[in-house]
C-alpha cells in the first residue's frame, strides 16, 4: 500500500482510497448528481476506485455501510468538519516556481505565528501582507501553528480533525500554497506545526473509519493514536503520507511534531523513525531538503539521535527547560513546572548540556529524569523566551510584555539569540505587543464547549480569585488575543523591534555567534552578582554578559 | 539509594530499609517482643534504621502511618502472604561451595519444572530426590517455575506477591539454596523465573507502600509496573536489587524474565537493559558468569541486542513461534495464534531466521510484525515443542503425550533438540508423562477465587460443550497435575526417555549439533512430502530428515 489516502487526480482520472478495514461495503456520495460510486476492496482494509466521474471542486461524503461520513484524508471541508470534504487537484495549482533552496537548519531563526490572530485578516494573505515586516525583522523562518481543519473558525488548531485538509476560513490549500511562494519569494522557509499525538473531539469521524486509536496507552487527550496495535498499518500510513504531502505538495520546508512525547510507539521502528526515513526517501526523489523538528518533554536524545546510531532521526526539538531556567533567572514564576529551576545556574547548564535535567532527579516529575545530550551538536535544539504554549498556557494569556520590565524583556532576547542552539520568537514580541494570547476554540457542540470551560476553570482554581477565567467560547476572547499592530507604532514597540532587528543581525554577521557551535560555548556564573558570563566562538570570540540583577554592576571580562 | 529493601544483616546489626515515598512514619513491628522500632526518614522515601534488636529468624510487620503490612520485600512469609514477614541471614547459609562454574549459553540444554508438581513432595527437596533421573537424561540447566511467595500452597507462581520471599511449602530460602547446591554440585545449572511485569492479585500490598503501579499503560494483569512514571526509581531500584540477589545470596545462574514484552518502559534507559549493566557490574565484582533469558512475544531484536548495539543486551529469548510452526506441521490444531503458522515452510523460516514473522504482516495481530534476526547468534533464542504455557493454557491441560502419536512427539523432541537454539524440555516430556498440566490456584479471597473461575470457564466457552472446565481452586485439580513418575516405568516412557537421552548425547558429541551456529544452517522443504532437510555443521555435517507425513517416504539426501 503506497497510496495516499484521499482522492488525488492524474491524467483527467481521479484515484479514490479510503482506508475502513471494518466496513462490509465503501461508496463515495457525490454531491452534484446525488450519486454514488462504489469502491472495490482491496487487500488489508483498503477501498479504490479510478474515475473520471469526478473532478476537482467536486463535494462529496465517504458511505461506509450506508452510513455518510466526510473524508478523514480530505484536502478540503469548505462547510466545515461536519460538512462535506471536497477533492482538490493539489498537483495543480499555480505556483509561482520560485528557486528556492530550503537553508541547513542551523540557519533557522524562527518566528512562531498563529494564522488567526497574526493579521487583521486572520489569513494566510494577512500573513502575507506583514511579509515587510518580518523580512526587516530578519528572521529567516515561519512556523505555522497547526493549520489542518477544526471545528468552526477560531481554534489554536490542536483540535484539528481533517490532518489532509487546511482551514478553510484561513484561506484553504490555495492560501495555503500562495503563502509558501511569497515566503520562498523573500527567502524565508516555512515550517508546518502538525499534530500526530492525537485527533480534536468534534468532528473526528476516525472512529467510523478503523482503529485509528488505541487503549493501550493514557495520554493527556485520552486514547492514544494507534501506531503499534492491531490495525495499526493503516494509521502510521495515514501519517506518514500526511507529512510527506506538505513537503510534496505545499512546498513546506519543515515540520514541527506536536508533543512527540505523546506520540506512543513500542514496535520494532518506531513511528518516527519510519517518519525520518520516508522524508529521507523523499530528499531523495525531489532532491530537496526537509527538516523534522519535534516538541519532547522527555530530555531522551532518541529523537534527535541519528538514524545510523538507533535514534529516531529527527533533526531538531524544542528545549523547554532553556525557557524554565531562562523565566527563572528572569524573576518570573516558581511554581508548577518553574519549581524544578533555580535560575542562572541551570540556565548556565541549559547554555553548556542542552538539558538542565539530564540523568538527575527532578523533584516536580518524582524521578531521575533525562540523558546526557553532549554529543548533539546546537543546530538540534530550539529555545525561546515564550512561545504559543508558554503565553496562552496562562489563565490571562499574559506575554512577556505583562509581566517582565522593558530592559528585561531585552535581555531575555539576547539571552534567546546568542544561544548555540536554534532561536525560536513567537509573534509580536519583537515589537513588545501587550495584547494577550488566550485559549480560544468554536465548537459547535454544546456540552464540549461546556467541558473546555469547565476544565479550564478546574485548571486555574486557585488563581481564579482575582479574576475571571476568560471564556475560551467567547468571540471576544480570540478578538483580544488578535496581534495589536498598533504597538508596533509606540515608542516602545518600535524600539523594542530595533532592538531585536539589531540582535539578529548581530547573530547573522558574527561568525562566533551564526553558527550553533557548542564546542566553544564556555559559561561563567557570578552567583552573588546574578550575573551570567557566556563566550562563544573560536577564533573570534563574542562574550555576553547577561545580568539579571536589576542593577548596574562592574564584570571583569574573562581573558582571552 | 543503593542498599537493599528489606531486612540484611551484617557483623550482627540489620539493617532495615523501607521505601515508602508518600507515609508520615514507619516503623518496624516486632512479633516477639510486641514492640515498635522507629525507622529514619532518608531521601527520596526511603525510611531506614540499623540496629541489634532484631535477629535472623525473628517475626515482624512494617507498621507505615501506624497500619501493619507485611514486608514486600521480606525475604519469608511463613505464615503465608498476609501473615508476619521473617527476617533471615542470606548471606550466612551452610553452602557446600562447589566450585561451580556456570557453562556459556550455549551449552544450556534447558528442562522447565514446576516445584510443587514435580515431585511427590511439591518441594525443592523433591527435585533434589530427582536429580539421578535429570543427570542421566542429559541435560544441563533446570528452569523452576516462580518460587516467589504466593497465596496459598498451589500456583504455578505467576501470582507471586513477594519477590524476594521463597514460597515456605516449597521449602523456602534455605531449601531452595540446598536446591541450588545440589544442582551445581551435579554439574547443572540453575535458572529461576522471575515476575517483574506484573504481581499477584492477593496478598498485594504494594500500594501501601508507594507508586509500584502506573496507570499509563494497560497490561493483560491491569495496570503496569511502574517502570517510568512518577515514583518509578524506587520501583526499579525495587526490581535491579531483586534480581541480583537471586544471583549474588542464592547462587542462581541465570533468570528467565517472564513477559518482558508486558514491561513497560519509555524512560531513556529501558528497566531491562539497566537490568543487564547492573548484572554485568555484578560479574565484575563476583567473576561469576550470569545470563538473562526473556519470554518476549514481539519478535523485536532491541531485547537481545547487545548493549552496545543499543540494545537491552539480554542474552536470550524464548521464541514460541518455533513452537507455533512446529506444533501445526506435526498436525496440531490451527486456531486461535496457531492460524498465522501454515506448518513446514514456517518451520524452515523459524529454523533459518528465527522469527517466522520477521517484518511480515500477520493476520491474527492485524500489523506488520517483527524485525530480521539474522545478526544475532543461535545461543539467544529458546525452543520448545511444548512448555508450561502451551500445555496449561489448554482447557484440559493436554500434553503432547495425549495429543500426539509416540512416533509424532518423537520427531517433536527431534525437531527441537536438533535445532540451531537452546532447546527446552517440560518436565515429564522425556517420558511421555500422560498427566495434565492444569491451570491451578489456591486464593483464600473468595471473590477472587470466583473471579478466576469465571475468567477461566469465559476463556473456554466455545469449548465446554464437549467437557467441563477443571475448577482451579479444587485441590484435585492440582493433584492431577503432578507428575505421574509411575509412567516412567511403563514401557513409553522408559523407550521415550532412552529417545530422549540418546537425542540429548548427540546433541552434546557432534560438533555440528553442540554449537547453536547458525551460518551453517540449511534448510530444505519437500513440500509435497511433507519433509523438511534440516543440515548443520560446516566440516563435519549432519542432515536431518524431519517427516511429518506419517508415512514413510524415501528421500534423497541432498549433497555434502
Amino acid at each position: 500500500m503506497d497510496k495516499t489516502p484521499g482522492i488525488r487526480f492524474q491524467n483527467g482520472s481521479a484515484t479514490i482510497v479510503v482506508w475502513a478495514p471494518r466496513a462490509k461495503s465503501v461508496a463515495l456520495h457525490l454531491v452534484k448528481h446525488n450519486s454514488q460510486l462504489s469502491l472495490a476492496a482491496k487487500k488489508r482494509g483498503y477501498w479504490e476506485l479510478e474515475t473520471t466521474q469526478i473532478q476537482p471542486g467536486d463535494l462529496y461524503k465517504v458511505v461506509i455501510d450506508e452510513q455518510f461520513f466526510p473524508d478523514v484524508a480530505s484536502v478540503a471541508q469548505p462547510e466545515g468538519v461536519h460538512g462535506p470534504s471536497q477533492a482538490l487537484d493539489l498537483a495543480h495549482f499555480e505556483r509561482t516556481g520560485t528557486a528556492w533552496e530550503n537553508p541547513a537548519l542551523d540557519k533557522y531563526i524562527i518566528y512562531e505565528l498563529h494564522t488567526g490572530t497574526y493579521s487583521p485578516e486572520g489569513t494566510f494573505d494577512g500573513i502575507i501582507g506583514k511579509l515587510d515586516h518580518l523580512e526587516e525583522l530578519g528572521i529567516t523562518a515561519i512556523e505555522l501553528m497547526p493549520v489542518a481543519q477544526f471545528p468552526g473558525g477560531r481554534n489554536w488548531g490542536y483540535d484539528g480533525v481533517f490532518p489532509y485538509a487546511v482551514q478553510t476560513s484561513y484561506g484553504g490549500a490555495t492560501g495555503l500554497m500562495r503563502l509558501v511562494d511569497a515566503c520562498h519569494a523573500r527567502g524565508l522557509a516555512i515550517i508546518l506545526d502538525v499534530v500526530y499525538n492525537h485527533l480534536g473531539p468534534e468532528g473526528n469521524y476516525f472512529n467510523n473509519y478503523g482503529p485509528y486509536f488505541t487503549d493501550k496507552y493514557k495520554t493527556p487527550w485520552g486514547s492514544a493514536v494507534n501506531f503499534d496495535d492491531a490495525g495499526c498499518d493503516g494509521v502510521r500510513h495515514y501519517v506518514v503520507e500526511n507529512a510527506l504531502m506538505w513537503f510534496r505538495d505545499f512546498g513546506v520546508d519543515a515540520l514541527r511534531l506536536d508533543a512527540a512525547h505523546a506520540i506512543k510507539d513500542f514496535s520494532p521502528v518506531h513511528i518516527l523513525r519510519e517518519l525520518s526515513q520516508q522524508v529521507l526517501a523523499l530528499t531523495k526523489q525531489t532532491g530537496r531538503l526537509y527538516h523534522l523538528l519535534a516538541e519532547v518533554d522527555l530530555n531522551d536524545t532518541r529523537f534527535i539521535d541519528p538514524l545510523d546510531k538507533c535514534g529516531y532521526g529527527l533533526n531538531a526539538q524544542w528545549i523547554d527547560e532553556f525557557h524554565h531556567a531562562l523565566r527563572v533567572s528572569a524573576g518570573g514564576e516558581t511554581s508548577g513546572y518553574y519549581a524544578d529551576f533555580s535560575g542562572i545556574t541551570d540556565l548556565a547548564k541549559s547554555y553548556r548540556d542542552a538539558y538542565v535535567y539530564d540523568g538527575v532527579y527532578s523533584a516536580q516529575r518524582q524521578k531521575t529524569f533525562g540523558t546526557k545530550a553532549d554529543h548533539r551538536p546546537g543546530g538540534q535544539f530550539v529555545v525561546f523566551s515564550q512561545n504559543h504554549d508558554q503565553v496562552g498556557n496562562r489563565m490571562l494569556g499574559e506575554r512577556s510584555t505583562e509581566l517582565f520590565s522593558f530592559e528585561m524583556q531585552k535581555l531575555m532576547a539576547g539571552a534567546v539569540l546568542i544561544a548555540p542552539y536554534l532561536p525560536l520568537l513567537f509573534m509580536g514580541e519583537e515589537f513588545s505587543a501587550r495584547s494577550p494570547f488566550l485559549y480560544f476554540i468554536d465548537h459547535s457542540d454544546p456540552k464540549l464547549v461546556e467541558a473546555v470551560r469547565k476544565g479550564r476553570s478546574e485548571e486555574f482554581k486557585a488563581f481564579k480569585t482575582k479574576s475571571e477565567v476568560p471564556d475560551p467560547k467567547d468571540k471576544n476572547t480570540f478578538d483580544r488575543s488578535k496581534l495589536p499592530w498598533n504597538d508596533y507604532h509606540l515608542s516602545t514597540g518600535k524600539a523594542m523591534f530595533n532592538y531585536y532587528k539589531a540582535l539578529i543581525a548581530l547573530r547573522k554577521q558574527l561568525p562566533a555567534l551564526a553558527i550553533p557551535d557548542r564546542g566553544s560555548v564556555r559559561v561563567e556564573v557570578l552567583a552573588d552578582k546574578n550575573i551570567l558570563l557566556l563566550q562563544r566562538g573560536k577564533l573570534q570570540q563574542v562574550c555576553a554578559v547577561l545580568n539579571f540583577s536589576r542593577e548596574i554592576q562592574a564584570v571583569e571580562l574573562p581573558a582571552g
